[in-house]
């Protein structure tokens, strides 16, 4: 979105919906990306912010989901998703060592906004999600503070920058760079049409295994280089779906499993030390937090058409990948450890 | 294996590891598989059993695990095999209308085989997978008779036929011909060999979608053809997968999520209306049923290791399926209605 | 109901809710129950089936839920309950073996209902509930027929026997006479009143444990008695919720949940044999099977006052199980045991 | 045990089983707990830690499992407990407000413990539980540090004050004071004798549902009282099961599930606001974080057998929610609010 060349630009297309006007999560209405970026030596790090709409995320919740696809991480907040189906703060993506600092500082934001919160009314569910990114980034130093949190926030916008920014700065992909790529998709049903979009924070995955629309691109890779050590997985990816599509969290849930498909097509064997979770929530229905009626109206989608919905779950997933791979530049970091970016690889998928 | 020409006899190599003997769930040692085939016009159906071993499985279960990918369907017991972590019947397949009569069988079989059930101990848990098979079966018609289920356990042995036979008759997969598929992987750690398999009844998918080893060779299929009438997707795939490795339940349930992989590779984007689920289970730890020791021993991998099992069973599942398609025939049913093989296609994938 | 003395009659009232006109699942508007009885000797078993409408049950799905409290148990269906959130047949409980042969007579009974199925729609997700009455009843002689579930579904009113009937026959509850048990709660909110009542299929339990509203009245028999040989607890409760509530499947299922507040209050401790099952539903927000709008308008209930209905849960499923036992006559079947009416018992829990 | 009057000392013995030494959880061999109490006026909060054994638990994990009763809460931890089987912390107990802090200061005291983590091995899973003491304590003021953390920790031992102490010190149970308490229950099969230790941070409940041992001394409470004005439930319990069983994971949920037993007892309907979580680890079977074997032995309960820690639960999770409350002396906190001791009705519950 900002300027910078994205997955298509390189004539790869994922699939066969159309695509929302940014390509991003940010074409669901309300939705908003922030990042606040380290980047100093050994620190490689940062936090990425996500709202689900302009308003008062604690009054006015949006319905979600979350999904364990593999449950090595550390995500918080989901216990209380699951219980209730909704989120009632802004999710906030961070490295897995500050997540104790991102959700103090995000507690911190929604008292400040909400002054009945511990007074006349129940405490805040702060929802974190997180990947390892200690390969480039001096992990154990902790250096996320509550202040990047809060700014984190503050910057959110409809545009947004993908690749080595915000809590993707530090993240490893294919063991080539990583970090925050988006995309979406429409759903045109009956003369209406949704929004569904994606965005991931991508650290997973073995190089020989990466495929980019079909193509083994990660294995011809290896065929280039004189030596690769072996790594064993340590990754994770988070994975955030937004959508206008009116629906239960039941429905976001079976939703949200799609995304499965998206990674799997990029080669992911989904490792077992990976903490692969995604977050979904649709902007359709909201819940009041003084919602004072004994009932209240639901629109909800008829079943039968969901389909249309789970591809766009995958197509949208699959594209998020690769941009959050091509928009991030070579990155050296931690003890000198670096990687390298798939821009440099271009040519092994463009020509057919 | 039995003299049907399988996918890799087309020149497709799935994945990196090694297969076993066979390239068949009956790699794993014990395993057997038996098929009774009803091929009568408009009936076009079937049974098909897996036995995890060649004793008394009641006496002597084996740790087991289910996965839902899809909940679209029907197949029952997985409520005590995810309680009590074992399978202690043989695994039932049939289509969607006959799970009734082929649990009625399955108990009848276990009561002839333990006259201790409902006497001196408890009940039995018979485990039962369906897909819907309407298409080219009269399924209405119910045609599977408890004597078809106890032929099929009867008949099973290492070798056995793929494709449109046992409960795979009346499959169709991505429009064309499923049915009964098969394939294994061989996990080599430290001088140990263990082995993982995969059996799948196909039935699902778009042929749009169908992907063979990173190919969308069912696009250029619809290219070939003129008219496709658009379809909704009713279908399912039951997987079952079975291993050496000496595992939990709860590690047998992770290495069942990574089904999925193979099944989105062939290019599954997991429809609405598609039962999906997966019955795994380990011949390596076995719990007996009148067991008196207060505790027993247990040999269990260690989990750091877990990534090569993960891999085996996304390759197998993957080439299970492709097997599954490659060697049924074309076959026409119910009201005329007719399933083309994907033998027919063969220059589209072989050609480079 | 019908003129057999109930709990309340004894004056144990349970909890302080009011209760519905008839004090049963039926008070639910549309909710009927009818039952099957075989009694001959050996033969001490039956059929009991729940309707959810009046309707067709196919064409007009009711939002469900399951839950399983404890999974020792072999109850049908619930793998699509969880996936789509409703469910599309009448219920029906019956013996541990026989669930084959139900299934098989409940997809009979839809497809004369319906003859869309497996022609120009999919196929039919039948529901089917058990307990293991092997200590009365001959259960491996398989004695209930297609016809004994057919007859139950049309046998079905408003008005029901509890106790030793239908699928009751044969069980026992707390080593006396268990059975069939139902009562219902009033939850009125704002001046709306709305119904919630259940039915137990009760078969769990040992003597020393049991508890009348808080009395430990299992404890005072034993000491009547002169031997009591040990048992180990191979039973199983099936629970049937139904409310005129409009809640989501996700609500619905925290309803269920509470299922174990009634059963914990009689004196269970949840054995390992037993299989601990809640099936739930509400008849306000329902499902068109051929819908064809691209969304629906739903009714909701506001979270924030579900906490009348969970205690509405508490109270009807603890007074069903003490229902399901003091309507129960003395029963002598297989082998010549015996399980005693907790009616010989009354002077234990009327004085005060 | 620190010279506090508990449950027993009154004459109330829950269940039938044999308790432990101390009659706390720190019975299990290794296990110890460790409080930091702050009380000043509108501060009225603390932390307790509670450790699996006095090693280093990030090389030698515990096997564990979780079980949510209610999710309406934020413990974190739990997602990676269920994918692995396992807890590699202390587990850190708090206000809702603090668990960034928690977390942070959690994973800081594992980096202390571990240079490997971050550098040659990957990060750390923090276990963090908490419940709302809003009524009596300034959670907005997120008055816990880091310190206070590291100090519960340190101060750990295996005898331990309950009642208004550590993270019990703001919380309140059936509208009285609750907090910490703590039970054990000896578990003697074929000779050998094994150790079920429970810790429960009480926070839930309405006075008018309290029950003791069968009587429902809250309902008396309230007749004794003037007014009682009406409050909705926003409270919580977090349960802590410890044992020298050695069991699965699996066999860890299933005892995990029986902690609803204890609870249900006590009176509680598990409300709508209220955050019901069980962690359980058995100390028997562990995971060496650096293990190289390819298989490692393990020592299973024959879960033939498991009724009887099935019974422990419910005896030891009823009995220490009754000695939080007797322990815990009348507090006044936050905006004067205030919470009667327990012990201001012993006659209620100790006159038959």
């Amino acid at each position: 979105m900002k300027n910078q060349k994205r997955i298509r630009d390189y004539g790869i297309s994922i699939g066969t919906l159309k695509t929302g006007k940014l390509n991003a999560i940010s074409d669901v209405f309300g939705v908003k990306v922030g990042h606040v970026t380290l980047k100093d030596k050994e620190i490689q790090t940062g936090v990425t912010a996500i709202l689900p709409h302009g308003g008062n995320i604690f009054k006015e919740k949006v319905v979600a989901s979350s999904h364990v696809i593999n449950g090595f991480g550390k995500t918080m907040g989901t216990i209380q998703i699951e219980e209730l189906g909704y989120i009632e703060t802004p999710i906030i993506l961070t490295n897995t060592l500050s997540i104790g600092t991102a959700a103090d500082a995000l507690v911190f934001h929604m008292l400040q906004q909400n002054e009945e919160i511990g007074i006349s009314t129940g405490t805040v569910n702060p929802v974190v999600g997180e990947c390892n990114d200690m390969f480039l980034n001096d992990i154990r130093g902790q250096h996320v503070t509550k202040e990047h949190v809060q700014a984190a926030i503050v910057n959110a916008s409809g545009e947004f920058e993908e690749g080595a920014v915000g809590a993707g700065r530090g993240m490893s992909c294919y063991q080539l760079k990583g970090g925050i790529g988006s995309a979406s998709r429409l759903i045109e049903y009956k003369g209406e049409t949704f929004t569904l979009g994606a965005l991931v924070l991508s650290n997973f995955g073995l190089k020989k295994d990466l495929i980019i629309n079909g193509k083994s691109v990660g294995a011809m890779i290896e065929d280039h280089e004189e030596n690769n050590p072996e790594e064993r997985e340590k990754g994770s990816i988070m994975v955030i779906l937004a959508t206008d599509l009116p629906l239960t969290e039941r429905q976001l849930k079976r939703i949200s499993k799609r995304a499965n498909v998206g990674l799997n097509r990029t080669g992911s064997y989904i490792g077992n030390g990976s903490g692969d979770i995604v977050i979904s929530f649709s902007t359709a229905n909201r819940i009041q937090h003084f919602e004072k009626a004994m009932t209240t109206e639901w629109q909800i989608i008829n079943e039968n058409y969901i389909d249309y919905a789970f591809r766009a779950v995958g197509e949208a997933v699959e594209e998020a990948v690769l941009n959050s791979m091509i928009t991030a530049e070579t990155t050296t970091g931690r003890n000198g450890n670096s990687r390298t970016s798939l821009q440099e690889y271009v040519e092994l998928f463009t020509k057919s």
